[in-house]
């Protein structure tokens, strides 16, 4: 198994280390290669994300993506690398689970849901123009069929396997805008509902991304899995990962055809970086999620009850109320994993 | 002072029968027409905001707004009569207020936010087409540097005069995607902090709507004005509502250039509409806001006070637990107001 870690800015390095640390005791025959990408990267040769790193994605069973710290401020020739990888390596579905499994209170609502994001289009195809008179900016955000179904379908046959897995109430809530986005989310939300008739087996219900965000913030124990268009899945994402313990808590696959990139959802952190208290727990979890993809079930799971044994019992990072450091915790996870 | 009101569909009507009434006893001056918009007005007359309404809106010294039953799939001829009304008057600052003052718990923290929310361009600017294919849609956001200047203009003055009214620690959190939409959130955050350089009274942060998102959701109470564009607007102050009470007491001005419109930010509800459980609480507060527009600001704090007493001894509508209808919960108001 050839494992691709790209590292990027900020803390990514910092907790991408502690993976590799962690998938080296349960997959040591995975060849781990290392590639750059980034702020750092652009300012030292460019290009935010080099021939050569593409080349060694493309050509990995998976990639391991840290962060990046990508500047506020429009850098011609900048193009964001994580946004840049998905679309060249077509990968369509982003998969951004939260559970409060490890944070529940004993009679509080279960939360175990996923935000299905669509990863390729939206917002995000970088089509953008400044206008004549330089005071006018025109975005313009693509929604199509195609794109629209399989992300609809991975969401459905995600709702399906997590009911074979035996969650109770199987349910995609279809998530848009079509009240004011009437041709592009109507166009979305036409398809996905024509999808949905050919899940009987899944309750469909659909939901304004202003009252979806809402009630992830509110009500998550009424959702399992999400479906939506990429900026909003952007950020219902991160409404709904402060359930599951935070940022320094959310994992997310991306995932295409026989392709696969696993990322913490909680970015380069750029007020903690080099102090060495990033939380490595979100980044373990990839290594878990990359393990599971790749049919490694019981390492996943070995992973899986390591972190959740350092979560129960400590040591546990500044962002979670302790005071450990990203080394002390994944050396915790490790000693777990050795017993 | 005339006022016109547009109670529209859903419970839109219910819940302005309500506030007209708070409105007639606090302000017996006021003279109160009718004028109609929204979805049953489109399969009546073929036009979701007839001619005789923009008028009369325009004519009137404000606009009482109920809610509007937008269909979801894309009617050919159809346009939302709110989004309408807020480009044909111009109401270009969309004041969303969220305080905890009357949900508190003793110990718990002081949640007094605003969200200011740019109202007539973004994603609202009704630019779509569908490609030839039928298969693609593109949407347009536009952003302006005149609609961009004007609405952060309107969150620092806002974030002055709470300053003024004892709210400390003044602030404006800039809210853009300007990493992805680099252009056009680039030129939003461009002429934000070109303003923010006048205000060197109000201090300045800028965050990311996923982010922004999620903090609203957590910590809200480390936010005091929050500007961003259109629909992130849309979902960012339907987050922050959840700490106020929810949608039943949430409410918003539309503001333009001496023109002003009233809304609760609820919507049309068809889960309980006839029943006659709509919480008018949201629609009364949109009179104290109007009252105090108009420089009424004894009447409004009557309008307050007597809320505030309803919220607090009852009786409450089914939303916030209780059991009473709309009309018990408005007679509470008007008893308050006559004692
Ligand atoms: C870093 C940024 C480009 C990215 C996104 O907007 O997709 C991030 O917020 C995420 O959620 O992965
Ligand atoms: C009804 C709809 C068009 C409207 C909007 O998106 O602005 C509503 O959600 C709001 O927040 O006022």
């Amino acid at each position: 198994m050839r494992v691709c870690v790209i590292p990027g800015d900020g803390i990514g390095p910092e907790v991408l280390a502690a993976a590799v640390q962690v998938l080296r005791v349960v997959a040591p025959d995975a060849e781990v290669s290392e590639a750059d990408a980034g702020w750092a990267t652009f300012q030292r040769v460019g290009v935010a994300l080099p021939p050569e790193t593409l080349g060694a994605a493309r050509e990995a069973d998976a990639v391991l993506f840290g962060a990046v710290a990508s500047p506020s401020h429009n850098v011609p020739g900048y193009r964001s690398p994580i946004v840049a990888l998905r679309r060249e390596l077509d990968l369509y579905a982003n998969i951004r689970p939260t559970s409060n499994a490890q944070q529940r209170s004993p009679d509080g609502p279960v939360v175990d849901l996923v935000v299905v994001r669509e990863n390729t289009e939206g917002m995000y195809i970088g089509r953008e123009r400044l206008e004549d008179d330089g005071d006018t900016a025109i975005a313009e955000r693509q929604i199509t069929r195609r794109a629209s179904s399989r992300i609809v379908r991975a969401a459905y046959d995600l709702a399906r396997s997590r009911a074979a897995a035996g969650k109770a109430n199987p349910t995609v809530t279809i998530v848009h805008k079509a009240n004011v986005l009437r041709v592009s989310d109507g166009l979305f939300r036409t398809v996905a509902l024509e999808i949905a008739a050919d899940y009987p087996d899944i309750r469909t219900e659909e939901m304004l991304v202003d009252v979806a965000a809402m009630r992830l913030a509110q009500h998550p124990e009424r959702f399992d899995v999400a479906v939506t268009t990429n900026l909003f899945g952007d950020i219902l994402s991160d409404v709904a990962c402060i359930h599951g313990g935070g940022l320094g808590l959310a994992a997310s696959a991306n995932l295409g055809e026989g392709r696969a990139l696993f990322e913490p959802v909680h970015g380069a952190a750029p007020d903690i970086v080099g102090k060495g208290i990033a939380n490595p727990l979100a980044a373990i979890e990839c290594v878990a999620m990359l393990l599971e993809w790749r049919h490694r079930v019981d390492a996943a799971q070995r992973v899986r009850a390591a972190a959740t044994a350092v979560l129960t019992h400590g040591p546990r990072t500044p962002d979670l109320g302790g005071s450990a450091t990203t080394a002390a915790v994944t050396q915790a996870v490790i000693d777990h994993l050795a017993q």
